[in-house]
């Protein structure tokens, strides 16, 4: 079914009034979860609320937490999240990066103690909005299997880029590893099966039944079970496609957000007690270089480029973000998509929040 | 043949002596191939000698040229090559990104109307020795075909990246296409198939046949023709092995190196009268966020955890930099490793330059 994006928004507020959480923040959590499911990232948006919901039971986010600066520079800042959801820090994190950018050229902050954060591109994005370059970076729960090894160790540690370009910036979003694992949720959800290599068992052999993968994956990122399997570094399966760069490219994250910040890397967010997730963001002031209108116009020259280039039959190319800034503008006029499984847990939530759910449109 | 890495160093010294390099500029010129060479990184080593050569002859490269700084702040550098070899001004840049870093925490610099600049790790491993993370892009001529595209346009864009760790730092040093030309260049000289889906003919069909491949890459990287054909992105073949992720990360290395840096992108560097590579660099302290000795301990952990992995049976799992640091204790002692081709390149080299060629050892 599709629902309107505004009543996602009001539901998702009130929701997140219930449980606890303040006006602004609720309202900030609301709206991350609303961008995604309008740019057609459904694994990032509504679908999430119920392991929002369940954390929140379990005292693994603490709605009423504040953030706190431990370590502030002129370019920098070190954050605690205080087990308050990821959005709510990276936000706070990216807006001062802003100010920060404006006077010297650049800054970076890690948050440490975190939880999920939604998606990268949404920080990203508020430096684009600016003209800044920004980057956001996350860990996550064990799920990604270095290569040559049988089991889990590094997250789907995220990087989102953005750079200034017309009509839209550049935006560049996505896990480390090759797929998400809210992938292979949203398969399994919809008794698909993957279609790539995308996931191993315990013998590194690849397994394409998604409920069989997604099954695994909660044990391997949510207990201390050491099942084996998981999901596979970018590059695939073999190290003769360069599976070692996914591997390099994770392990950067990993070295930026829970080695900088002093909290715990992917593979121990599986311990008891230990479930933080660390973030790291950095922006750029381009007019250090040049003229924004001018650097902005070079990047919407190549891409319109690239766009143009021979290609096979019946493919489009795109740059990253054109399918996400085209799913928003159809998505806010159709509404957007929820499945129905993310729809009966709506309605487990909505009587238990004693909030109203949204209708089919 | 062997020969000792010494040795190397004093041909390689006098040879760009003869070229018209000043006394600093060569030895800094010989030191990034030498160190190539001794981390088995060959295709950035002695073997490029020709290719300078060439260059300079060409005017391409101008040996007498000083580097210019065009633009400065405390966090920042803009930097003209001056069509001087990449190494000069990208030596320049690290050092001087060094002295802001320690004063700011984080500083970045882009050169435009560069050549190559050798390694990416070279300049990312002087900013390791500091105690600093540090990263290197650089653009290259146009060898890689975008999801879905035909034809070439993107550079196999290089990121390198080192945080401080022991025994060594991490040093993640690679192109972001599925692999850099070299490797297929190498393949080629032994008449060997390539092994995975790393290159594909104008209709998108991947080719196994190095010599095909290497044949097709000097036109499509050197000339102006337009054979169709190249290289991939990380990801392979196909989208739902999310190759798109491949072409993003090239992506972000254009827009950080030719696009920031106001020079040519990958794809116009074939152009008449356009050759000019650039480069970017950052430098950040991680003191900004802990004790750096906390830090090193911190990865130096992970990274034997990681090592220590169950994985296949008659694999091992190495971290980045791994393999490099063992070639380089080895090459140090048994000298660095010359193939025939580059043996006769350098007879005649020294033939030229009056200079004698290192003996075999």
């Amino acid at each position: 079914m599709r629902i309107s994006s505004s009543s996602e928004k009001t539901f998702l507020e009130k929701v997140f009034a219930a449980d606890g959480f303040s006006e602004h923040d609720g309202s900030l959590l609301a709206d991350t979860l609303v961008d995604a499911d309008l740019r057609g990232i459904s694994s990032h948006g509504i679908q999430r609320l119920a392991w929002y919901t369940s954390m929140i039971k379990e005292h693994i986010i603490e709605p009423k937490n504040k953030v706190k600066v431990l370590k502030e520079t002129p370019t920098s800042l070190l954050i605690d999240a205080n087990k308050n959801m990821g959005q709510i820090a990276s936000a706070f994190a990216m807006n001062s990066l802003i100010e920060k950018t404006k006077k010297l050229g650049i800054s970076l902050a890690v948050i440490r103690n975190s939880n999920h954060f939604g998606t990268a591109g949404y920080y990203a994005r508020l430096a684009a909005k600016q003209g800044l370059i920004g980057i956001a970076l996350t860990n996550t729960r064990p799920l990604v299997v270095p290569t040559n090894a049988t089991e889990a160790f590094l997250g789907s540690n995220t990087f989102a880029f953005t750079f200034p370009a017309d009509p839209h910036p550049f935006v560049f979003d996505g896990a480390t590893s090759i797929v998400s694992s809210g992938k292979i949720q949203v398969l399994a959800k919809n008794n698909k099966p993957i279609p790539g290599d995308w996931a191993v068992d315990d013998q590194r052999h690849v397994v394409s039944d998604a409920q069989k993968v997604e099954d695994n994956l909660a044990k391997v990122a949510f207990t201390e079970d050491e099942p084996g399997g998981g999901v596979l570094t970018l590059g695939g399966l073999l190290e003769q496609n360069s599976n070692y760069k996914g591997f390099g490219n994770s392990l950067v994250v990993e070295l930026l957000t829970g080695i900088l910040a002093q909290g715990s890397i992917s593979a121990d967010t599986n311990k008891p007690g230990k479930h933080d997730f660390s973030q790291f963001f950095l922006t750029i002031n381009p007019e250090l270089f040049g003229d924004l209108e001018d650097l902005k116009q070079s990047a919407t020259k190549m891409f319109d480029r690239i766009r143009h280039l021979k290609h096979v039959a019946g493919t489009h190319i795109m740059i990253p973000g054109d399918r996400e800034y085209k799913h928003y503008d159809e998505n806010l006029k159709q509404g957007v998509v929820i499945d129905d499984k993310t729809a009966k847990e709506l309605e487990t939530i909505g009587k238990d929040t004693h909030v109203t759910v949204p209708k089919a449109i």
